[in-house]
């Protein structure tokens, strides 16, 4: 950490920083440069906060130097982590491609969209029981009626399952049917939830929320990984920002950075990214060829009926014909699907 | 609803879309232009789903035209709503003021504030017990204790007393003691904390989310109301934008909008929109000027050892002399403090 | 200037960077942390590219502590400057407004916009001669013969003008006339404009640009100031953000933080902030109550039959209503308007 | 076009709308809604100012439904652009490189560069002559006799160059020396510099602006082509967003947008949009993916040492790696280098 004292900061100002960081059992470093003096701040900076020495009279600013997530962090643990599912794992040589509706709207639906994503080469299959909208007259899920169908999917097909959920009592019920929880974007510092999916020991994919720094994405994964579960799936699905030609941004650099900062892998959601069926091929692409460990592909049988996110959803045909377009790009990268 | 076709589509489209439209029991009006056609859609929206016209071959895009939500709408209610607190309401001629520290950190801290702010002239005593914090490691608050020294504190000072809730289980403890239920700005689309907050009738502080629309504020308003809640204040405290000079970019216009779509009474939190002591009383200003209804502001009885937030904290010698210099904007807006 | 080292950085990396700095004449402090080692560099940075040294092994990343700006730069400049206008100043007590058409359409509209404006208390008319429109096919301005009108109405009221520039050949035509040369907000890192600009001895006004940090703006002053021209007067108008219910989102905070950070006065342009009519005296009056010294507002005759901006320019009563409503405001600040 | 009527609007204030719209010899399709009315406008808009529209009384908003580029635009031009340059062509099959230092130093360091990249396997050269920098104390650029040293280097390696012009007479300067004419993203709405390059018949590569919509860059491109010069290269290069953990967001979304969109070849610049060296591969290869057809990327004989830009150069040998690294990428989108 490191304090950059104002230039009309006087020698007192500097002095009681420099003594409350050494009463916090910490040294402090002292550069008196031509405008300013900075003061380096050396040990274990969690002992003071840097809250309290920004309201010192005379600091202008703190830097932090070092992340505040550990257990996320490459530096303490420089080997990916792969994580296991059923019979694959995700970070490793093979691509994962998770896909499937958005929506869970009846069992038939469910099983005819798991039938065309195993068919078309997904190893997971999504499908969303409780549903996050936006307004509370739209349609907000099957709940546990959905996660039956889902269980009755992976028997059939032989896939993973992933779904969100949304409160904790959902973790709680999830937990008795899929392989994989997923946190999505608007509860992404909803740490309650963070809490309680770290408590189980299934694997957690986390979407990154719509304006979340990659800082703050890696803290929410700490939530998860201080509480004992160390299975953590990033997921990029887009922020926010002023283009409106497509529903989010997809921050593609994401992928690359979180590789820098973290070891956990990365997947990318092309669909909700964008919001557009055209787009969609072209983005998944992209992920692939930046290094991204896999997919998240909404896939709906009949796409024009679909009960949400109809427009960014592909039918069991598009879906076939961008896998086989996504595998010589996997090869080039020396991945599998 | 207005779909724009494509300016390819055939009448074969055309037809399908309008079909589609009358099957759901509404009607359709079509406007042949020059280059493209539009269909306007009559009725209740609702009965049809957007996502699927949309995924209608020939369909460019659909502009809705209603907003969805209903119950905090200034259109089926136009009279301003008053909320009432103990022995004071907010969106009345009064301005109301929170005041106190971001987080409870002991009983003497948060008596000391109370004294504090009820002596600068606030009427409401904020502090939080339950604390959302980017990384696991930070101090996460007292809880339900902290709730207890809350109570106290209005029991010695009569001011009313506002807490933020994180979690379901939050909403029924806090439910026993306090007189506002605060939904903090990363819950703002934790739906089912919103609907636990409007099963309650305790008046809810609904601050926006950082990235947040006022559209999609508005719709988590109505998750509240539509559980039976009608006491909803909204907060602005800043949206993310890639401006770092300040923590967040307080969106002033956010009260004009607000005041047009909607009857809820707006507040504004100058404290956290800017996260930095000095620009507070500018902020603060500004928002009354600009026709809120009151402000949340972070006071601390000594700001340099705030456990949370102290660089955004006025200490009470400060808030004195902000509350003397908003007085006269106040009168100037025709209100009272 | 702090170089911060990776926690991988070997003490041949670290040796490397201090042998360029002190190549360079400079001083280089180090401090050994727990995890990472931070260089701190003394005496004047311009001799040294922080590029160059973020390039280098070992290096994580460069952290400016000075700014880059001098001449505009309050550190250097405590006192407020005042910026003459025939007979009065901004950034005194008195608050300057100017007001007129968003273009200039025709001699007839521009002197009944200057009577109107007039009569509602402005001090300056505005009215747009070279018209930056986002579409080549919109109407570009009436150039020189706007500028004569300009001046005519200059004649007949007493009100001192202000026309944007688009480009040098402009600037040289409007020196001319106009008592403030305009700088758009797309053109504010026009540098070739700004340096033209900043060899005239006009005023100048510098709207922000629409994606520019508050650091960028005042760098881009110190392109004019660099030229001899001290004379800048700077404008908020509203930054790009996710929001659409206004066209941008007024950045009120930057009023607070230019204040801290130079001595420029600054106004605020409420009109392009919002784009949108009944939002314009919300943010006119906030504008004024976080300490601008001045406001730009977009007034026309007959704005339902205006050539361009029509929806966010006031008709004269609308003004005249407007500027009643400022002076209580002004007031309670301490101003006049 | 489309007029959303308030839904307080009354029968007169809908006449009006009608009426003028009429008037302006274009036609008005009625829809009464069960809340509010719509009107479509059919005709030829360009007759008639939304923005009156906007202004009238009862007028809610104005849905533009077609674009008000033509010439950029794929529904009046299907076929894709080629444009033309020296032996080659961008928007073709073979993908285009262009790359090379960010600013010209010396004429050892272009030519050096220029045969890093020669070999490499680009097959146009970069440099900058105009360098339009934040700061004014900043190196500027060597201007023409960089220009002169840029055309020694085409005439050894037998590359096309590029190079950025800030200003009408840098248009003039620089048309007597190279094969295409840069746009930089700060000037992407300096309309004189954009109608200079226009009426040049010398290709010109328009940079999106950090905070333009894909509209306003089509917009931006109609200028030039408006101008008769239809040879366009459009290069994203990064928007500006919250994300702080690279330069700018690559928006790699774009690609297929423009591609929607659009006729005119579109290539990417990851060093720009990242501005970090471990991250352009990635960045260039999901470019790639995504159906760019082409790159720019800065290479730099000794990045350590660059006067601009160092951090986000590759040195010749990374550029080759990345060069054999891409082209498998290429062959799998059916492309080659």
């Amino acid at each position: 950490m490191i304090i950059v004292m104002k230039h009309t900061a006087t020698s007192d100002e500097i002095n009681t920083a420099v003594k409350q960081i050494e009463n916090a059992g910490l040294s402090a470093h002292i550069s008196q440069g031509a405008v300013v003096t900075i003061i380096g701040v050396v040990g274990d900076k969690s002992l003071l906060s840097s809250d309290c020495l920004c309201s010192l009279n005379g600091v202008d600013k703190i830097v932090p130097v070092t992340e505040t997530y550990k257990l996320a962090n490459l530096k303490f643990h420089p080997e990916p982590t792969k994580v296991k599912l059923g019979n694959c794992e995700v970070g490793g040589k093979q691509l994962i491609i998770m896909a499937g509706p958005c929506a869970i709207e009846s069992r038939d639906q469910l099983l005819e969209s798991a039938d065309a994503v195993k068919m078309g080469g997904a190893t997971v299959l999504r499908g969303g029981a409780y549903k996050p909208r936006t307004s509370p007259y739209s349609f907000q899920g099957l709940e546990e009626e959905g996660l039956k169908y889902m269980q009755e999917a992976r028997e059939k097909t032989g896939l993973s399952i992933v779904c969100e959920v949304t409160s904790i009592s959902a973790v709680e019920t999830a937990s008795k049917y899929v392989d994989i929880l997923q946190i999505g974007a608007r509860n992404m510092q909803n740490f309650e939830l963070l809490k309680a999916a770290g408590k189980t020991n299934i694997p957690v994919l986390l979407k990154r929320g719509l304006s979340a720094t990659i800082d703050e994405w890696l803290n929410a994964a700490e939530y998860i990984m201080s509480e004992g579960n160390q299975n953590v799936i990033l997921c990029e699905r887009g922020i926010r920002t002023f283009e409106t030609a497509t529903r989010n941004t997809l921050d593609i650099s994401a992928i690359p950075v979180i590789k820098s900062k973290s070891h956990l892998p990365i997947i990318v959601d092309p669909s909700h990214a964008c919001g557009k069926r055209p787009y969609i091929p072209s983005l998944a692409k992209a992920a692939i060829a930046a290094g991204a460990d896999g997919l998240m592909i909404e896939v709906h049988p009949n796409p024009k009926i679909a009960l949400s996110d109809g427009p960014q959803s592909l039918d069991p045909q598009d879906f076939k014909v961008l896998m086989d377009e996504l595998r010589p790009i996997a090869e080039a990268m020396g991945r599998t699907i």
